[in-house]
């Protein structure tokens, strides 16, 4: 137990998924994969009351579900730099933050996978994500093979390392798309989820995100251009699910004339500091 | 496809441990509990032939069974400051390491997962080790929940963060013990993983070890006489499993008087640099 406690969440952008809807959030979520970047959000948490984004009163259910289960009463202070509502996970990263940093403050001794677990039900109870926790939680290149917190979900990863470049223009609903009719989503999303684990390499998610992005009718048409700026420069581009952003691999961004964010992978999973 | 390529593998320290054996490598391997370091092993690998560690002709028998999995015929340097044969895992690194850079140099495209099952195989084969590999590819503090590669497996991990100390003082022969009796051992470190189950706290996981060292009749005089001078002056540390080597929490060896290494966790798994 300590009077405070901070921990790191690294961003996550999801390149292609499926929805797995179950009455157990424990056991619902989504297969798919994607990126663990080292732009992420910070939680630091003490007993108390109210949450604070970025130096101003916020409201995130994920967060205060959390905190319900852990029994807590804090008050929790979340920083980031990513965009929010845009792909990155910032609500599941706040969400994971939040337990890690109860668990550390409140002595509540629970292992990683409890933690996680908690985190994971609250977001999707929340609806505002199915997957970023669990590949948050694990950092690298996460291939999520079985949807669900630790104890029912599956997970492999990618091993190669590759810097990153990003750029945002804008916020798209994930709570409406995810509540919505996922069923043409799903299928592309288990099209490419096979095509990444025949061959798990960076060049084949970068591919596989693309024609799911496409083929689930989610590309908008300013995501459209600049992916497709990107590969006339001779760079690998997708869309990050669910926002209206684009990543690309090394400068591939930039060299096709963007302002972008760069950033490198997070090898390291969520922590307390 | 690249000419030449390189990993970064963390230490290891297991605290406490229950054998597993299983005619499938996969399936074999250990339950129990550890550290994984910032003190590693780096591999560079390119086609070509012989071992090199630390600057020396050598042969890591884990080693050459990864390159014939892997059907590659290459040159591999192996660095390290870590202390050889005295409960670091370098064998297990060195495999893993292998299996890493192979799968880059040579292209094999295979998922983390695949190239873990293979170096922890490999490991489990040569009888150098029950349970390195899979930590080490995991980072953190390792709580190996089932024995085996990914597939077979289960790990979890606690969420706690410490700087560490330790010192080696010998080799022990982890073939000859894992090849021998192992029965009074096993009920020892299905004990000690018990307590660490009920309660995943650092500190839960010194006093397991400390009580699985002693049980298993592993402790060597001059161990438990490091041990007991850092209990007394007021810390934490057991001994490396298999090694004659005591680590600590913090600077609990140096407040006792001992010249220590002082690390890091390391919260990143092994991956390609």
């Amino acid at each position: 137990m300590s009077d405070s406690a901070r921990a790191f969440v690294p961003g996550h952008v999801t390149g292609f998924f499926s929805a797995h809807p179950d009455d157990d959030p424990t056991k619902a979520g989504s297969r798919g994969g994607g990126l663990a970047i080292g732009d992420g959000v910070t939680v630091e948490l003490e007993p108390g009351e109210g949450l604070e984004l970025n130096g101003e009163a916020a409201a995130i259910e994920a967060v205060d579900r959390v905190l319900d289960a852990l029994r807590a009463t804090a008050r929790v202070v979340v920083e980031t730099d990513l965009p929010l509502g845009a792909g990155f996970g910032v609500s599941g990263a706040a969400a994971l933050g939040t337990a890690l940093t109860t668990n550390a403050v409140f002595g509540r001794g629970l292992s990683e996978n409890e933690l996680v677990t908690i985190a994971h039900g609250a977001e999707v109870q929340a609806g505002t994500g199915l997957g970023d926790v669990v590949a948050q939680a694990r950092g690298g290149v996460p291939i999520r093979l079985e949807p669900g917190a630790p104890a029912h979900g599956a997970m492999d990863g990618i091993p190669q390392r590759r810097p990153l470049e990003y750029r945002s223009f804008g916020e798209l609903p994930t709570e409406e798309i995810i509540a919505g009719d996922t069923d043409e989503l799903t299928a592309a999303g288990d099209r490419a989820l096979s095509a990444l684990v025949a061959e798990p390499t960076l060049e084949t998610f970068m591919e596989s995100s693309r024609r799911f992005a496409r083929e689930a009718g989610l590309l908008t048409p300013r995501v459209a251009e600049v992916v497709r700026d990107v590969s006339e420069a001779g760079g690998e581009a997708s869309m990050a699910m669910l926002g209206e952003t684009v990543f690309a691999l090394g400068s591939g961004l930039s060299d096709a004339g963007y302002d972008a964010e760069q950033c490198s992978l997070s090898l390291a999973g969520a922590h307390v500091l």
